[in-house]
């Protein structure tokens, strides 16, 4: 799959684009299935919320489940990816997103190129991020908010970038919050937008756009899928240890295109 | 000013009724200015947040600022509520919440009338809350957010109603919070609906409908301003020690409709 020009465009001014029930309700269903599956499975892979019980964030699920493999290298997701890098990808990160009903809390205002740039010594802002909706997204479960087009700015905090290799699990939001005076300069030029959608639906976005989002307030799951990919020309030289295989892929050769179905081929014949 | 037919079908059927800019521009904007001034007072009557120095409520405002005493009065609210209460009304509780950019937190899921049967002792839930947007609130400085219909329901928390009168200043919303199991029955029923308009916009709401808010996430205020309007047969009786009298009222007396300007006069002449 090729994006038009027009969608070009809106992923270059914007910097996301929203590509409505990309994939079918049997897929995000498949999708949810292996979720469910794969939250199951303990490890350092999977992040609690801080107030205890809920996961918070399951890390590198492509490893462990054959939907997620297949995800990362159906010619919907990988074509676009491509498209938009100009070059060869590979998986620098994979998470899901879990918001659980209730007690999902939101995420800061934060750029993730600052965390990578910071935490992983990433030179160039040679990401593309593709967020799968595993749930209906609307206003009431905590969309992603995008400053849209602030992307275009840069980083608002370069100077957090010169600091050493973290060797943390995965660097907390907090410490690349914006400030409330960097997000009035920003909203008042370019305003904010959120990304709403069926389950399947899918949002690119630039590793530079600045976003946030509420907690979730109601009764229903957001479960977000957000798979990172860098050009396998950008690969990270960390200095010190580099953070752990699952939360910063180490497999940096070019992802191959692949035909495999996400819903399992046992399912459809049945 | 009198609701139609509709209207008030509207209201009685699902627990809220949005009047569009009742007040205008300039309305809203001496509106701000009162409060602005308001909030510079010193006293119990000021909530802070719990993180500290954001101002998060203001009480009784309508008795220290002339722009809010013509408010409460004013055909264009009192006529409405008269209407859906049918009989006289005086004010039981009249506060402004700041939500200030960034720092104002979210409101759990409650109903307000369980707060008052606990800390009042207040028999009926025969009043009328009447919100007054002061700034235009939209999807992401923390609309309060409805389950319609959910006020004829009833009480779903009947059990805490037992308890003694509180002498506590105000009812913390996560005394009478509702739990993810009430709200997700309740969720299923009615879906959720939020209050979104411009600044001046006024919402109509039962003091049993369920309602909570998120945490103010944008640079942009969201100050609201609640009236309470209560029955004048209906003055609560406690047995212990009442509220101060800047939570809940204690002038019974029936309102008097008034002509009186909300834009001091002084300032139309300018």
């Amino acid at each position: 799959m090729r994006l038009s020009q027009e969608q070009v465009r809106q992923f270059r001014t914007q910097g996301y684009l929203i590509l409505d029930r990309l994939f079918g309700p049997e897929e995000a269903e498949a999708l949810q299935d292996a979720f469910q599956r794969d939250s199951l499975i303990p490890g350092d892979h999977r992040v609690a919320e801080q107030d205890g019980g809920e996961v918070r964030a399951v890390y590198a699920s492509h490893t462990r489940q054959p939907e997620f493999a297949a995800l990362i290298r159906t010619p919907r997701v990988l074509g676009p990816v491509r498209q938009l890098l100009g070059g060869e990808a590979y998986i620098y990160q994979f998470k899901i997103n879990a918001k659980a009903p209730f007690s999902g809390a939101g995420w800061s205002w934060h750029q993730d190129f600052a965390a990578w740039q910071m935490a992983d010594e990433l030179r160039l802002p040679r990401l593309v991020n593709v967020g799968v909706f595993l749930d209906e997204v609307n206003e009431f479960n905590g969309p992603v908010i995008f400053c849209p087009g602030s992307h275009r700015d840069g980083l608002v905090k370069k100077g957090r970038a010169a600091g050493p290799a973290a060797s943390e699990q995965h660097v907390d939001p907090e410490d690349i919050a914006l400030t409330a005076a960097d997000m009035t300069g920003l909203v008042e030029r370019h305003g904010l937008v959120s990304a709403k959608g069926a389950a399947g639906t899918v949002v690119l976005f630039d590793p530079e756009i600045v976003h946030g989002s509420a907690p979730n307030m109601a009764p229903f799951r957001r479960r977000l899928l957000i798979v990172t990919y860098n050009d396998v020309t950008n690969v990270p030289q960390p200095v010190g240890a580099p953070r752990p295989e699952y939360v910063v892929g180490r497999d940096t050769a070019p992802l191959e295109l692949t035909d495999q179905e996400i819903v399992p081929a046992l399912e459809v014949m049945v």
